[in-house]
C-alpha cells in the first residue's frame, strides 16, 4: 500500500517512520527541496495549488494525507477526485478558519471562549465595546504558535491594533484557565474510534515547550467530557485519521480552543509512551487497518527542541531520554526535535523535565554568547 | 553523522529506522538490488568484493558497521583504512568460523559443546569414532538457519554424510540441553558496555520461531554467568556495537553455541520491550555516544513471520500485536517480518502467541490448499 502525505515536514517524517512496519511506503508533497521528510522517504517538491504536481504527486497512490493543516481546500478536492484523502477536505476547511471552527464548536454544543467576528479595522472597537477586556485578537486564517495574535488588555488597545485588521479576523473573550490541555482522537475509514488520555500542555511565548501525558489530576468525568467534545467534532466532519483538540481547562470545565486535523505535537510523547503512537494509529487509521491500544505504557514527558539543542550525547546521557531529531538546521523558534522521558514515577518525571530544561538555558546562553562575541 | 550500513536486508532496515530519530543518516551496501532496506534508506548496489563499489560507499561516510555476519573481512579490513569499521573486522574473523569461534571460546574459559575439525571426508569417520554419537556435522562456514548441518544419530551415519565434507567441517558432541537462550551485549566506542534480559528462543526447522524476553526463571547468577561470557568475547575482540550469543542452557550451566557480530533476531522484542532496542543501541555505540538503558518496559514475546503471513488486518486486531514487515515478497523459509506482543502478564503472553500461531498455521494452510488447487 503507497501512502501519500501532504507536506514533508517533521511530523510527514515520523507518519513514514511509523508506517514502514507495516509494510507501507510513503511519498511526500512539499514546496521546500530539503523538507526533512525527503531524508527517510520520497519526496516530491511542488506547489499544492499546482494541479500538474498534484496529478502526477497522485499516480500509483492508494490513500492520500496530510501533515500541514493550511493544505489548500481546493488542493484537497482536487485530489480527493483521484485517490481518498483522510482527514476529509471539510476537516481543512473547518479548522483553517478561527471563525468556522468557533462556529461548528458552537453548533455542537461545545463550549469555547466568547468570540466575535472582525471583519475590517471599522469593526474592531463596536467588537472590543461589546466583549469587553482583556480580550484576544486573531486572525482567522493562517496563525500558527501564537503568531497572528494581539492581546487587547485594556478597551483602547483596539486603536493600536487596528491597523492589523487587513485580513478578517476574530476577537475572543480572555479565558482564565487554570491550565491547557488536549485530546487526542483518532478514527478509522471503518468507524473505530480511540482516544488518548488527556495531555497537559505548557507554552511560551506562545510555543508548545513540555507536554505531560497522562495530564495530571483527571477525573474519570473531565476524560469523558474531552472525549464527548472530540466525537462530536468527528461524527460533523466524517473524520478519518488523528484528530487534536487544544482545550482550556476552567474549574471543571472544557472549553475548546481549537483543532488540528493531523497529527499534533502535543502527542509525540505516544511513540515511547503509549502502547500504540500517535503516528502508527494515524496511518493504521488512514490506511483502513484495525487500530492499536491507546493505553500508555506509562507517564511521560516531552520536551520540545526549540531553536537549538544541547550535544546529543549530553542529552542521550540522561537517564530514560529518547532524542527525536527532525533533521532540521537549527534556527530561531524552529521546532527542530524533541524529547520524551517515560517513567511510573512522577516526581522522576519532572525532575528529567527540570534537568533537561536546564540544559536547554545553558546552552542557549553559550549559543547567545558565542553569537554575540 | 552519516552511517553505511553493510547489507541493505531487514537488520539494515530496522537499523537506519531506529537511527533517523537520533538525526543520523544510512547508505546500505548490498548485491541485490531489491534489497528491503532500500525503500527506507540509500541503498547502493554493489558486491561486497569489489573494491570500487567499497571505495564509493565509504565517500563521505563517518562510521561503517554490518548487518551481515559474512562481510568478507578483506572487505571490513579494505574500509577500515578509509572509515571507522564496528564491530572490527576480528570479530568477523572469528564468527565466520566455527572451528575458529569455538576455539576462541575455548581458549576464553567458555564452555562449548566438544568439537572437533574435520578437514577432509577421510577425517569423519574417526572424528565420530572419538566424539561418539550422536553428534552434529556443521559446515565451518556460511551456515545459516540449520543449513549445512547434519545430525548423525548413529557412528554408521557418518558413511552417508562424509561426501559433503567438500569443505573444512566441525564435528560437534550433541547436547542434551534444556533449553536455547541467548545474551545480547552492546559496547561502546568509549567502553560503556550493557547487557540485556537473557532472552529464551525456540526453533523448528532450524529457523528461530519464537523468543521471550527476559527468558523465564532465570536467576540472577545465570543472567551474570551469560554477561561475563558476553565480556570476555567483547574484551577479546576489542568489539564495539551489538554483540548476540546464543546459548545451551544444561542445568545451571551455559554452554556457547554460537555468536553473531550484529543485531540480532532474538533482539527484536527489544524495539518495543526494552527502555532501548537493540537497533538503537547499536547505532549509539558504533557512533560513539552513550548508550540507553537495556532494562525491559514489561515482559515480551516475538513471533517470526516464516515465508508467508496472516493478513495484516487480520494480526494488527490482536489486542497489543506491533507488527514488523520487512518489505520483502513472501517466499518459503524467508524471514518477511514479526510480530511482538508486551504484557506483564506472561500467561497472556502465551496465550497472544499461541493465536498467532494459530493464525499463521491455518494461513500456511489455506495458501498451500489455494497454490495446490
Amino acid at each position: 500500500m503507497r501512502v501519500g502525505i501532504l507536506g514533508g515536514g517533521q511530523l510527514g517524517r515520523m507518519l513514514a517512520l511509523a508506517g514502514y512496519p507495516l509494510g507501507l511506503e510513503f511519498r511526500l508533497l512539499d514546496p521546500v527541496p530539503d523538507a526533512c521528510g525527503g531524508q527517510v522517504a520520497e519526496l516530491m517538491v511542488g506547489a499544492m495549488d499546482d494541479t500538474y504536481a498534484l496529478e502526477r504527486f497522485c499516480n500509483g497512490l492508494d490513500v492520500v494525507t496530510l501533515e500541514w493543516e493550511n493544505v489548500p481546500v481546493e488542493a484537497a478536492k482536487f485530489i480527493a477526485e483521484r485517490v481518498p484523502v483522510y482527514p476529509p477536505p471539510q476537516a481543512l476547511e473547518a479548522s483553517q478558519d478561527r471563525l468556522v471552527e468557533k462556529s461548528m464548536f458552537a453548533r455542537l454544543g461545545i463550549e469555547t471562549a466568547p468570540f466575535l467576528a472582525v471583519d475590517g479595522p471599522a469593526n474592531l472597537a463596536p467588537a472590543v465595546a461589546q466583549m469587553g477586556t482583556p480580550a484576544v485578537l486573531k486572525t482567522r486564517r493562517l496563525g500558527y504558535d501564537g503568531k497572528g495574535q494581539w492581546l487587547l488588555r485594556e478597551d483602547k488597545d483596539a486603536e493600536g491594533v487596528a491597523p492589523f485588521v487587513v485580513v478578517p479576523c476574530i476577537l475572543e473573550g480572555f479565558v482564565r484557565f487554570e491550565r491547557e490541555l488536549s485530546i487526542l482522537a483518532v478514527r478509522s475509514t471503518t468507524g473505530e474510534t480511540r482516544f488518548y488520555p488527556l495531555v497537559e500542555n505548557h507554552h511560551r511565548e506562545g510555543i508548545l515547550r513540555v507536554s505531560y501525558a497522562p495530564a495530571p489530576h483527571v477525573s474519570k468525568k473531565l476524560q469523558s467530557q474531552a472525549e464527548d467534545i472530540a466525537a462530536r467534532v468527528l461524527d460533523e466532519l466524517g473524520y478519518v485519521g488523528l484528530l487534536a483538540i487544544e482545550l482550556f481547562q476552567v474549574d471543571d470545565r472544557l472549553l475548546a480552543n481549537e483543532m488540528a486535523p493531523r497529527v499534533h505535537n502535543s502527542g509525540h510523547w505516544s511513540i515511547e509512551g503509549a502502547v500504540t503512537s500517535q503516528f502508527e494509529n494515524h496511518v493504521r487509521a488512514v490506511a483502513g487497518l484495525p487500530l492499536g491500544s491507546t493505553e500508555i505504557v506509562a507517564s511521560s514527558a516531552m520536551v520540545n527542541l526549540i531553536g537549538d539543542h544541547p550535544p546529543l550525547e549530553t542529552m542521550l546521557a540522561l537517564p530514560g531520554a529518547h532524542v527525536h531529531f527532525y533533521g532540521k538546521e537549527p534556527r530561531a523558534g524552529r521546532k527542530i526535535g524533541h524529547v520524551t522521558f517515560v517513567d511510573d514515577d512522577e516526581s522522576k518525571l519532572r525532575k528529567s523535565v527540570e534537568h533537561l530544561q536546564g540544559l536547554i538555558q545553558n546552552h542557549d546562553v553559550s549559543y547567545t554568547a558565542r553569537k554575540t562575541s
